[in-house]
């Protein structure tokens, strides 16, 4: 039975999501979500405690894998200004991939109590902490030429995230053209050289 | 009675704002809005017809006063870097100061119907091309190089509304410093001669 509970996991996630997105958490009802996915009031807590449960497992699980996209994206080289290339077309890509969990993830803080509030909070600072570190390196190594690596790492961050609000996989700009313009934008940014 | 009735409008507009930033839109209800203001139910209906009303006049609202600074900005001078720069710098203000309704403009569209959906759909429009067409008249005339003016001018609109999210009047940086940082980084991001 936890087999097959956990099995819905994912579907009724995809619900949640989707629900949130449309209405915004407060408005969605577990009713809403469990008759999205055919699992009628009760049943729907066996596989899940709470809608709260729900929005943090999609919050937490959103910035788990930015944070592990990043590392990967960093992982291959030390130089400053490839290291930063990659960390924003890591980032630029999730968001174009990924736009409901952006969404949500951008609008939904309000709606999270502790201990998730923390925990979504956490991630999203080490995230950012991560990008001031790498423009920081950057300037130590008289590579890149900002005033304040906080408002630079602030508006790389938030220039890729605006990706998920308007990015259609079947638009105009492809992933691929949106990446490329985008880590240059953000290079330029920097006064990477 | 009209002049006491439109008197009164900024106020509900006011609690419908904070309440729509807390609450979402589709959560808030108009008693809710009313108790915050000291009107009883059928008495709101005297000041406004409808939440809808009052969601599509907040938004609308937003839009205009953001075209209109951005004329004004653009007004004194034809130097594509100045007027980029102080469109940037009215851009950057005005989300540093009406937070609110940045946080509500940019997640609310969704809730909006016919005809104020068009309504706010349009202006905003409007105003990326705005920022577009300052690209691209930099781009003509030699000073900026860009491959994708409507890219430029989507990442340079994300990174000012973003300010919205993070900025503090009480914060470590003032609003001055943000402004002369993102202009320098909007600037740089079209690659300003």
């Amino acid at each position: 039975m936890a087999g097959a509970a956990a099995s819905r996991m994912p579907e009724i996630r995809a619900a949640a999501l989707e629900l949130f997105t449309l209405h915004g958490y407060e408005a969605t009802t577990m009713a809403a979500i469990g008759a999205r996915v055919g699992v009628r009031g009760p049943s729907l807590y066996k596989h899940v405690a709470s809608k709260q449960e729900l929005l943090a497992g999609i919050m937490v699980a959103t910035m788990d894998a930015l944070l592990a996209e990043h590392a990967r994206a960093t992982a291959g080289t030390a130089d400053p200004t490839e290291r930063l290339r990659r960390a924003v077309d890591a980032h630029v890509r999730y968001h174009a991939r990924n736009r409901l969990e952006a969404f949500v993830g951008n609008r939904e803080i309000r709606s999270l109590v502790e201990p998730h509030r923390s925990a979504v909070l956490s991630r999203r600072a080490e995230y950012e902490l991560r990008f001031r570190t790498l423009v920081d390196d950057g300037v130590a190594a008289g590579r890149f030429r900002v005033s304040s690596a906080r408002l630079a790492s602030y508006a790389i961050l938030d220039l890729g995230m605006g990706v998920a609000a308007w990015f259609r996989a079947d638009g105009e700009l492809g992933e691929n053209e949106v990446s490329w313009q985008y880590t240059e934008f953000a290079l330029r940014l920097v006064g990477a050289d």
